[in-house]
């Protein structure tokens, strides 16, 4: 048998290699550059961090991964592009678009595209429609594209549903159900979920927007964007999972009775109609994690992921895979509905 | 409660209607007729067949759907440009690229954008790779697209599987299973996968390619080529499934002991080593009909759609949906994997 390929055409032997810096040198940036440094149509240039503890230092230094040459912590955009220009930067430092906007704009302006992680970047104009309108702009002017994901938000309780309701003939509502055993998440995650707190502190801190997870809403309002739904009202909720036994990870310690997780619920109505759940239970221990969803339509469909789509390897995976397809859209801000469909490159 | 949408902005009211014509009055196109009428943004302007029988009807009259109005069926391209040009033709006529291609390239160069159930359009360059770059090129000559889609192949066996793969850091193989109760289904389908033929003699039917699910190796091909793997064996087999038991549905009987369906399997190697397997059944009285996809990777993924996505109500879902991606795309021949994510529009 010789290893004649059955098919000729192959979409990445003929792609130029993507230039990549990496913003943020965080735990998630760090395994975005590491997996972006796999890639063999990608080249590191480097990276972005204000810390002075990074600044100056060799990416193969703040990774561990011997394989990213050439590459250095630059204190500004200014210095990196001095040195190389990227064609395209992953952006993983915070979620409010209010702080990643000063960041991205800048970048995109330039001419450099930008996928991040920022949660308020995958439909920023529910919550900052002005900031929105000024970042397609930037990105117009800059010949660049910006786009937020990640799993959640970005896949499982949005993109994916949506996928699923392309062989729909209608669709009256979607339900969706994410189970996320957080016992196997790293630390920030586990004290974000309010883990160790007592749970009306929790409830407390989740109502001043200081706790719970973030992106849910918009994952809610991406769908119905897709879908053109009209929402009148998006409603979430949050109540503490209360800890039945004592628990201690590698990360946090929490006692029985205290917050061990949370249990988050954005609702969405169409004239009053409930057409959207996404309920999110991420716990400490949590037994059988999964996703599921549930379209209500023509035909109806009924899907569960067992396991769920679990860790913060996906994340980064999701960040990577999406460059390739980023940089083949027209410039501008743009969502995961407005790009090819996901797929591992 | 006043019904104020929360998000403002939303695509498809900013759409010009689409002008949309039907090539093909069969069945599905009847049906693909009657979902687009359905659509606000799609406004019919005629239709195409070969049939003396329909030559000059009104679509109201042939669909039975009266919301069709002003609008009726031409014997040749020439004639419906003559009446309206349209933006997007659906093309459900045919199986093989070879009958496809003489009836879609002089639409596409008269710059008219094609969706098509042709099956082996799903990835062109599988079987026909010169007629692939052919229409490739008929289409950038007179700024259209062309894309093949439906349900299967073109969305459960092909682009959810690598929709999955979006958020994983590697992938080492896939397997994606498919049971299909035909007794549900319409009777060109109940003939096609054998029912009341002697088993041998179905199998050799499909030997010679006269029986036997179509675009099965299509869409291992298209998963293949979006994940970049050189294929260097593509293997399909095709067993007969014999009825336990005397079947009769609305269109075929079947005695105990002859074929009351198929099972079709088919392997991709990359350098020997099996990485894709797609697994159909399609038989009749089958019980729990479902859709099924193990992505073996980081993170490995396990899903299940329970119920399966039934019908041909899908695959009619599946070509209208396609319409307004596939004119926001670039022109050319394209590929699911192309343009933007599935989603009910």
């Amino acid at each position: 048998m010789t290893h004649q390929p059955v098919v000729r055409n192959n979409q990445r032997n003929d792609m130029t290699k993507i230039k990549v810096a990496q913003f943020g040198l965080g735990p998630i940036g760090i395994e975005t550059l590491k997996l972006a440094a796999t890639k063999p149509w990608v080249e590191i240039v480097g990276g972005i961090d204000i810390d002075p503890a990074k600044v100056g230092k060799m990416l193969s230094e703040i990774t561990g991964d011997n394989s990213i040459r050439n590459a250095h912590v630059h204190r500004s955009l200014e210095e990196l592009i001095a040195r190389a220009k990227p064609d395209l930067v992953f952006h993983t430092s915070v979620s409010r678009l209010k702080e990643a906007y000063v960041q991205i704009e800048p970048i995109v302006r330039a001419g450099i595209s930008v996928v991040s992680s920022c949660e308020e970047l995958l439909f920023p104009q529910l919550r900052e429609p002005e900031l929105a309108v000024k970042l397609d702009k930037a990105c117009k002017d800059g010949g660049a594209r910006a786009l937020g994901t990640g799993v959640n938000p970005g896949f499982v309780m949005d993109v994916l549903p949506v996928c699923l309701t392309g062989v729909c003939r209608n669709v009256k509502a979607i339900h969706i159900q994410r189970v996320v055993n957080a016992s196997t998440r790293r630390g920030p995650l586990q004290k974000k979920i309010g883990s160790g707190l007592p749970p009306a502190e929790f409830e407390r801190l989740f109502a001043e927007g200081k706790a719970g997870h973030a992106g849910l809403k918009d994952s809610a309002a991406l769908i119905a964007h897709s879908l053109s739904w009209k929402l009148n009202e998006l409603h979430e909720t949050c109540k503490a999972v209360v800890a039945s036994h004592d628990i201690r990870t590698r990360h946090v310690e929490v006692k029985r009775g205290q917050t061990c997780g949370l249990h988050q619920v954005v609702v969405g109505k169409v004239n009053d109609e409930v057409r959207l759940t996404l309920d999110l239970k991420m716990y400490l221990d949590a037994q059988n994690p999964y996703d599921a969803c549930q379209i209500d339509g023509e035909p109806s469909l009924n899907m569960m992921l067992n396991g769920g789509v679990a860790g913060d390897a996906a994340t980064v995976a999701a960040l990577v895979n999406a460059a390739p397809r980023v940089l083949k859209a027209q410039p501008g801000l743009l969502l995961m509905t407005d790009i090819a469909v996901p797929s591992y490159m």
